[in-house]
């Protein structure tokens, strides 16, 4: 596939990729349903028209929207046609946006427009579902013998969380007061937290029809209702949250903002970088079992920029570590009756390699504060500092290079030969998750 | 106050409470706004053009709309005069709305109406904020010595709820299946919930301007984001919850359903049966003090109707037994910087009283089912059976009798001698939050 629009073999956003989000720009203030492509915005709005397919042609009020919400009630035969739609639009051999004075119309350099939340988020919520996360927290507040607690790996333990306070990535967010107990058994004080961290996640757009209250949608099943995901930072404060969660969940450590990337990368797009779901043992009861892949190969990175200007990459992991699918969460979530909508957000936990070098958070990065970290520009870290800038991104893949290496070896050696694979290599990226903690108020 | 609306003194519905709420009807299914008066409901959207007041005059559309949100973002003072002219209109002084031809128009009977959701929730917070309840709870998982955990009495303890699972009165539970652990140490199970409860709670909307991310609301300051009140029955699966919530909390024990009641009973309704805050010690940080009063004298209900349609009173209990009151609830939401909106929907908690036949849960009043309940049909409960419909009411409050015979004794010696209280009490009632659990799916 080609498109007319030119980009690189590194860019983020090809013809393959069509992530949908919302913005607008300074000539139009109002928010408009958007699809990246290379560095330009096709703005949905100016050509909704042109979806004229079986299922949409009487859909198109949905590319008229302020958020995708309706885009995503539609479904996953209506996301395909809107997507091959946007394939056969974009494509160099397609002359209807070509004109010139059409393209002026349509497309909006992306340097050039605002970001906004690309949904109205009904209900976040989110889980836990990373087992190296999940085992460096554990060793470290209740030791290696009882790392995991006994439910972990029987189903993936989520919490609500607050839908309010999901703000859309570049969006500051100041440190938070509250209250603290930096003395065991003695009183808490009340000041500014002290140990404000990140929580490197993916979590995914909820999509289909709403359903009903009373109703469970069976993780076989639960593929129709994901549409498609988004970079994470669920901005935490440890030593609030370490006073205030029990026994009912983090509350006020999390609610003081959760950023998101503004592009989501649907499924369809993710298809190429499948990979098996992590091997569970005990095997989960049925409502939890489904048979096809729902893990991907999303390399994760997470840089620290300090004022300075010089950011430090402080932990590579990937999507990939995921013990619980999200086909398994949205099970999860709908077990016991619990009705979702589209727009509804579900977040993967922090995401934590194997590795020392691949962990999802400061807390584990620096281990509870014994190993700082040392940045480029000399200086060094156990959690965030004041005007520090966090930066998540879903690193680049390149998928011919990456499946012809991997699965097709003889094939790719006779490819490599031709010359073929560099320039038919693509990338399908997430963009970044963008957020700079500001001092605490006084 | 009289009206012309004609009413008993038993009525909770009197011109000194006019509650509102979200209704249709079989002749106009359009969702709208009322406010109940006697056994009638006033429609607003009917009647807009007669808010003429300064603050009103040109906000006439906010009851036009199909939910409260856009009326309780007005704020107190608009508030207030809504209600000064709706007092105004429904006078038996006032003949606008008297005319036959009009009363047909602008009123009908409650009988005839289906009640909606009054706003659309944004967020739904439940709080942990009856000590009793808290105690009771902590005795029977803790024992007596750590019943309440470190933090309780210095903050008001809370989890993010799940807001589209919140219903209305009368829309029926369903029975959850789920994981529960019956043998401590051996393997869960997978099945419907063997330990069904109800949580006699009541709940606030949130009104006034939404806040900003980063920004904290003091206990001082937050009674102006207080609309108005509702009882709630905040369904529990006790198996499903004990299992799932370490470490992050309640979730598919508890996203199952939640109900509230239709009619929202404002601030200034419940202003004369203000009573003292409970006294706290510790004195809490200083964003949580707040002088004035923010707790009531609500008496609280439950019943149990089995199929064979004979009701039983379990509890009697009373909000003015809540430690943490609701500024200091708003309050603690926001100190970490969570923004809230108009329509947020922030719960008590369980509320129980002191003495074993005022507890709020079936879990209390049965002792973790050491203690069944004897029922009137002969029958008897350790927890809720298939087909029991739960009722919770907030009572009727006397309030000329009351504030008399209490604070005025003098004066009232003198006026009962004159005949005068019965005539002239009345009542504040918040109508009912009904349920009935059917039977888990197959």
């Amino acid at each position: 596939m080609k498109s007319f629009i030119e980009y690189s073999n590194e860019c983020e956003f090809p013809i393959e990729n069509l992530p949908y989000g919302v913005f607008s720009n300074d000539a139009n203030r109002k928010k408009r349903i958007g699809v990246a492509i290379g560095d330009q915005v096709l703005d949905l709005s100016a050509i909704s028209n042109l979806f004229e397919g079986s299922l949409l042609s009487d859909k198109q009020h949905v590319f008229q929207q302020e958020n995708l919400n309706d885009f995503m009630a539609l479904g996953r035969p209506s996301w395909l046609e809107a997507r091959q739609t946007l394939q056969k639009l974009l494509s160099v051999e397609n002359d209807a946006l070509q004109n010139p004075d059409v393209r002026r119309k349509v497309f909006v350099p992306q340097e050039d427009v605002t970001m906004h939340l690309p949904a109205k988020i009904g209900d976040y919520t989110d889980f836990y579902s990373s087992i190296h996360h999940a085992t460096n927290v554990g060793i470290m507040f209740r030791g290696k013998e009882n790392a995991l607690l006994p439910n972990w790996k029987h189903l993936p333990v989520g919490y609500h969380g607050r839908s309010s306070s999901v703000v859309v990535s570049g969006t500051p967010i100041r440190r938070p007061k509250g209250q603290t107990l930096p003395v065991e058994g003695a009183d808490p004080v009340f000041g500014p937290s002290r140990l404000m961290d990140f929580e490197l996640e993916v979590a995914f757009f909820v999509g289909g029809s709403p359903t009903k209250l009373g109703e469970t949608v069976l993780a076989s099943e639960a593929g129709s209702h994901i549409f498609g995901f988004v970079l994470m930072n669920d901005w935490s404060a440890r030593d609030i949250q370490k006073w205030e969660y029990v026994p009912l969940g983090p509350f006020g450590a999390k609610n003081l903002g959760t950023s998101i990337s503004p592009w989501i990368v649907t499924m369809e797009a993710l298809e190429p970088f499948k990979v098996p779901n992590m091997p569970q043992d005990p095997k989960p009861f049925p409502y939890l079992q489904h048979s096809n892949l729902c893990n991907f190969d999303i390399k994760l990175e997470v840089d620290i920029k300090t004022p300075t200007g010089v950011a430090t990459t402080v932990t590579r992991s990937n999507y990939k570590y995921m013990y619980w699918t999200p086909q398994q969460q949205l099970a999860h979530h709908t077990v016991t009756g619990c009705n979702i909508n589209p727009g509804d957000l579900m977040a993967s936990g922090t995401i934590s390699g194997e590795s020392a070098d691949s962990f999802g958070s400061m807390l584990e990065l620096c281990w509870k504060g014994t190993k700082p970290i040392a940045l480029k520009d000399g200086s060094s870290r156990k959690f965030l500092q004041d005007h520090d800038e966090v930066i998540i991104r879903g690193k680049r893949i390149n998928f011919l290079f990456k499946k012809m290496f991997f699965k097709r070896k003889k094939l790719i050696i006779k490819m490599l030969l031709l010359g073929y694979c560099q320039g038919n290599g693509y990338k399908v990226g997430f963009g970044s998750c963008k957020g700079k903690l500001l001092p605490a108020n006084h």
